[in-house]
Order: structure tokens, then C-alpha cells, then sequence
């Protein structure tokens, strides 16, 4: 399959204007398009082909509380390395959209997959976890195409998530995601355009 | 910006046309096509705005032979955890192109970036390395719309590949990178084809 300058210039549209979006609009997503966007995590590269990521889509209202109080007393917490001047920028940039989104959701690595045989993860055991980050950029992706913007929340206890979602011991969470409409468009980081951490390129050296 | 069908169709063609790379032709590939790639990693996302991510173009051909003796004690010694029969299958599937490759990138992690201000991980560290997964993913999707094939190799001792190339203590290996032109197109696994692990769907869960 050759791919043509029509293929190169669609990918740099989605890629130019993904985001890492905080500001959700609440229109429900249709069944129809969701189960497009798990269609879509089928296509990502895996070690061994062990496709280890789990997804849950937490619907219910008091596990998303949880959630919610997680981000909250984690957010406080991370707050504190910070300065007088540096906490109070930190405090007025907006980090999730939890509340606002109209679909969470929780992927996890299963650690220990009988699939893929163990192939490709014996020295590099991260190997699975990096699996699933592929299909949430995958998936990442696909939503953008779809018009779709989505947010990786990271300032959670990742074991307290896993504990209020009770998911097996062997699984870990890889990615905390709210997806929905986003509020507005953009083709510039919001922590750049905030003056929090300006863009750099990518450091690349010839050895 | 509104993406239009075309934008998703073209996204699926990358996405299912996207292989592990392992049978590569050894066509070198210009420096201009090289520098796109590098442009494209820019679009990827990462935490804080952080792009911890640190390419190394192994191009000395006494590091690459170094590094391909890496991968074969590796793969020799995660041969060893099968039995017989799977050792014999194991033993004949190709899991690295690093010979035939024209070019080798090392993608490290740096471990504690003054970029980002530590924001978003401090309870998940871990998404330093996992910006750097998706940049490495970023590379893959914009190699494959140019036509090129990417491997990624994790069987290999990633710390001792650090001590062969000479990097700072707080660069981590994320992955090992062969990029060329591919021998052939697919748009399906080899290890699915070669029957050592089948493809299996997503895993969702609505809770």
C-alpha cells in the first residue's frame, strides 16, 4: 500500500491539532462513535502482539466521584513543591476536565498476559505498559479525527484508582482519560500558550 | 478545525498499514526525510510539556556492532524460557532488522528534565517515559505515511545499551529504533501470520 501526499498531509492535520484538552463541552459521545474508537486501539502496536491494555469505561456517578477526589487531593498535594509565585500560577491552570466530560476512561496493563508468550518483554518488562500507551495515542488520535478531544489526567494515585475501580492486582493503571467535545480549538500546547513550559524541539544527535 | 472523512480514512490507512518493521531494504534515507520525521515528533504529546525524549542516531558502525551483539545474547538468553517445540518456533521468527536497517535511533527518557516543572508527575513518573512512547509512535505513523518501515526492538539489556552509547544516568532507554524502506507491505502482524500470537480485540468495559 503506497501512501501518498494526501495520506501525509491528513496525519499532520491530526497530529497539529490534537490536544491535550481540559475544557469539555458535556454532549454525550454516540454508542456508534465509541465503539469506531475501540475498533481503532485494535490497530496498535503491541509487544508479542499481546494487546495488554484494559479498558473501563466508568459510568457510574459515585466511582467518578472518587475520582474526582483523587485528582482534587493529589492536585493540592503536587502543588506544594511549588513556591509562593509558582503555586499561585499552578493553581489558576486548569488540568482536568473530569467533571465536565461526558466519558471516562480507565486503561490498565494487565502485567502479566498470557499473550504474546512473553515475546519481547523479558529485559524491557515496560514493554507492556508502553503497549497500551500506543493504544491510547491510537485512540487519542482516531478521537481527534472524529472531532473528538481528549485528556490524559496524571495527577492521581494510580493504586487508589485501581483500588476504587477493583481491578486485579495484575493490572496497573497505564492512563486516566476524559473524552468528549472539546470547548475550543487549538494548535498550541495550553501549558505554552500559558507561559507554564514554552515548546522545544526535539533534541536530536547524529553519534 | 474541523477534520473531514478524508482525515479519518487517511488516519486508518496509516494505522492499518503500520507494521513492526523487521525485513528492511537498505536504500539510505535522505537527511530532508529524516528532518520531517523529527519535525513530526515535535507534534507529540507529553506531560508538562516536558518532551523528555532524546534521539541518538547510531550511525558508528562499532556502536552498532555493539549493539547488535546486545540483542543476540538477549534474544538467545529469552529463548531459554520455552520448551522445546516453542523454542523451535521461537527460534524462527525474525525480531529485529538492526543488520539490513539503514538508520538506528536510540529514544532515551530524561529522567529529570528542568522542561515541564514536574508538572503532572509526581504520583505517575512514569508518564516521562510514556511522552516518550508517544513521540516514538508519532515517528512511526509520519515514517509509515512517508512510505518507510519502522522496528522496535526491546530485546535488549536497555542499561547496558546506555553504557555503549555513553549517555547521562538519568537518560533511560525507551526504545531501540531500526527505520528503512520495508521489504514488503502488510496489514497484518507477522507474529499474527506466523501463528505465534493471533490478534485479539480490545478489551471495554462499561462500569
Amino acid at each position: 500500500m503506497e501512501l501518498t501526499q494526501k495520506h501525509r498531509d491528513a496525519l499532520h492535520d491530526v497530529l497539529r491539532w490534537r490536544r491535550d484538552v481540559r475544557h469539555f463541552l458535556p454532549d454525550p459521545i454516540p454508542d456508534e462513535t465509541l465503539h469506531r474508537l475501540r475498533a481503532a486501539m485494535d490497530l496498535a502496536p503491541s509487544v508479542g502482539n499481546a494487546r495488554p491494555w484494559r479498558v473501563l469505561q466508568v459510568h457510574t456517578p459515585a466511582l467518578r466521584h472518587k475520582i474526582i477526589a483523587n485528582f482534587e487531593a493529589a492536585n493540592a498535594e503536587a502543588s506544594q513543591i511549588y513556591d509562593e509565585d509558582t503555586r499561585a500560577s499552578y493553581a489558576q491552570l486548569k488540568l482536568a476536565g473530569l467533571r465536565e466530560a461526558p466519558v471516562h476512561l480507565a486503561v490498565f496493563t494487565d502485567r502479566d498476559p498470557a499473550e504474546g508468550r512473553g515475546l519481547g518483554r523479558q529485559t524491557m518488562p515496560e514493554m507492556l505498559c508502553y503497549s497500551s500507551v500506543t493504544a491510547i495515542y491510537t485512540l487519542w488520535l482516531a478521537a481527534r479525527a472524529e472531532n473528538l478531544g481528549l485528556g490524559w489526567v496524571s495527577i492521581l494515585d494510580p493504586d487508589s484508582v485501581a483500588r476504587t475501580l477493583g481491578v486485579p492486582d495484575d493490572w496497573k493503571l497505564t492512563g486516566y482519560l476524559c473524552l468528549g467535545k472539546a470547548a475550543f480549538d487549538n494548535d498550541t500546547p495550553l501549558l505554552h500558550e500559558k507561559k507554564w513550559q514554552e515548546n522545544s524541539p526535539t533534541r536530536w544527535e547524529i553519534i
